[in-house]
């Protein structure tokens, strides 16, 4: 990783969160949060209830666009804005109709649960107006600040496509999966494609990262997590490196447990991303030492704040000291986060002012 | 392990599960399966329909002990019956209301959500026609069949408790426990207490072994799985051993992920199981060479047979031929599993008849 050729357009020295990502350390480490334009910050509330629908939002390039530099406005020592949108687009582009049901979650429709999607009509220009975004974020994002952009790995999107929701366990998903592997890897492949030419489209419209979220990874069988998560990974990291060298992909298969060193090494991904309950002190000895990683503050540590905080911080930095380190949360932050506890984290994280 | 002490009334060289849990080898291998008396069995859906509800079902010591034992009878080479009942009687004596509501799970009221558990009315008296069901399969079993008597974990069970059901990610609970961590111990400790007599209860009717599920240990950061799985778990343990010294205790920390290794040194339990995402080559290097481990199937690799079922046992089998290996699924057996499937199934652990 620290081999890897620099993009003289977009210098990682002056950037810590890409520097990081290149296998490189900075004290203090480089930190953002999952979903941190969101609805813990007022001036999120604020602004999307003046605005239609959270698609809508999406869909508003300049909404979306200020959305993303929110919190970078309000926490200036954030290392890096990550795109506002959602990893459903994708479906959206390959033809299901989507829509967001207050309290409820995202519908997909129809649903695919017999494999059904040869009649999906794709709309690759509903991709289009998120390129819009990203040109938009990085023209007025500081220089010292990395964008990420970002998709859903395969594996968790299908699960949606399938169910046309979220759903316990993915049983739904796994049993197709079982059933028949051969029609479940045409959806696969399908979402694949339309994944990499995503994630291409947003690095070059000025995405200098890309994460590929996995948030239902950790529901699959060891056979499984290679067929359905490990090996189109592995093709959509080959594919975008070979098109976009210098922009680094963090992988974040939530869940995945005993499987990250698998996942780390055979997916040849640049970073990886550690949710909220995996242990930093084993992680640290069981990831190769130059790689990357990302996380894992438990987002209910945050809300519950005290002593507790602390310890939790001090004991992810401590055991991630010796490598290639980015803070962040091991799960998007919470609803009800006091803005105060976020500016408690950051001075955990980077020292006091 | 090798060097626990034999129970002269018990022989272990008789039963092949007892031996591989006292760290003996078998080849083939004992095997049971988690929810091996249910729905899937025609015997039991017949028995079932003549009663009443679920909850009757587990208070009718015949009826119990009948279903218990209808695995065994029908698939003969079976190492071990698991008693019928549910980790929800531990709090029903604490004295939550209990019911079983058809298609939507168990229900306990009052719900705990602000920890007010102090109004409950113990009713210890509850658990009593547990132990006859477990003295009446005891008298029943063949000689060479191991009982094993089982609860749920305390981090477990608080889950139901606190939530009054099952819930995503036991968020209130694990709210509660960062909010109030004195007040969430007080209701842990009553939960330990109940366990710890519970199970010792168990094992003074003829309970052979105890499985401690936990199946939602999966979602707690580092910290927190120290507090509320590591420790009462060990706790347990240690009160078992002293009291029924040649009882082995099974812990299933489903979802524990690379936090198995810690789990298995700290709480010293005799056996872990492993949940279906668990990779068995990973978990043989992971964990102690002596330590018996037991798993790892995937219920929805039974339900969809075929060549892949075959790949999956034959992994699992040679992952652990060098150590004690206990074949079991990785989760409860699904209601729309065929007979005939299993009955495969135990002709690949044990080989042709």
């Amino acid at each position: 990783m620290a081999s890897k050729p620099a993009d003289p357009a977009n210098s990682p020295a002056d950037k810590p969160l890409l520097s990081v990502l290149r296998g490189g350390r900075r004290d203090p480490v480089p930190m953002w949060m999952m979903r941190q334009a969101g609805r813990y910050l007022p001036e999120y509330r604020e602004l999307r209830a003046s605005q239609g629908g959270f698609l809508d939002l999406v869909y508003n390039s300049d909404a979306a666009a200020e959305i993303t530099l929110q919190p970078l406005k309000r926490f200036p020592r954030l290392d890096a804005a990550i795109l506002f949108s959602d990893i459903l687009i994708v479906p959206f582009a390959i033809g299901q109709n989507l829509t967001f049901v207050a309290g409820e979650g995202p519908r997909l429709t129809p649903t695919l649960l017999a494999g059904e999607f040869d009649e999906l009509t794709a709309y690759p220009a509903r991709l289009d107006p998120i390129y819009e975004t990203v040109r938009k974020v990085r023209g007025a994002l500081p220089p010292e600040k990395t964008l990420i952009g970002f998709a859903g790995s395969p594996w968790t999107v299908a699960t949606y496509m399938v169910a046309g929701q979220g759903s316990r366990d993915q049983a739904d998903t796994r049993r197709l999966a079982y059933a028949d592997p051969a029609r479940f890897g045409e959806l696969m492949a399908r979402i694949e494609q339309v994944t990499l030419e995503y994630l291409s489209g947003q690095a070059e419209a000025g995405a200098e990262a890309l994460q590929l979220f996995d948030s239902w990874a950790g529901s699959l069988s060891p056979e499984q997590f290679e067929l359905w998560v490990i090996a189109p990974t592995a093709r959509l990291v080959a594919a975008l490196k070979q098109r976009h060298p210098y922009v680094p992909v963090i992988g974040f298969p939530k869940g995945a447990g005993g499987k990250l060193a698998a996942y780390a090494r055979e997916t040849r991904i640049d970073a990886v991303g550690l949710d909220e309950t995996v242990d930093p002190l084993w992680a640290a000895r069981e990831l190769p030492e130059a790689l990357p990683v990302q996380g894992n503050l438990d987002p209910l540590a945050l809300v519950a704040s005290g002593a507790g905080l602390d310890t939790a911080v001090n004991r992810i930095l401590d055991a991630f000291a010796g490598r290639p380190h980015i803070f962040n949360l091991g799960h998007g932050i919470l609803q009800d986060t006091p803005i105060a506890e976020v500016e408690r984290l950051i001075e955990l994280v980077k020292g006091g002012k």
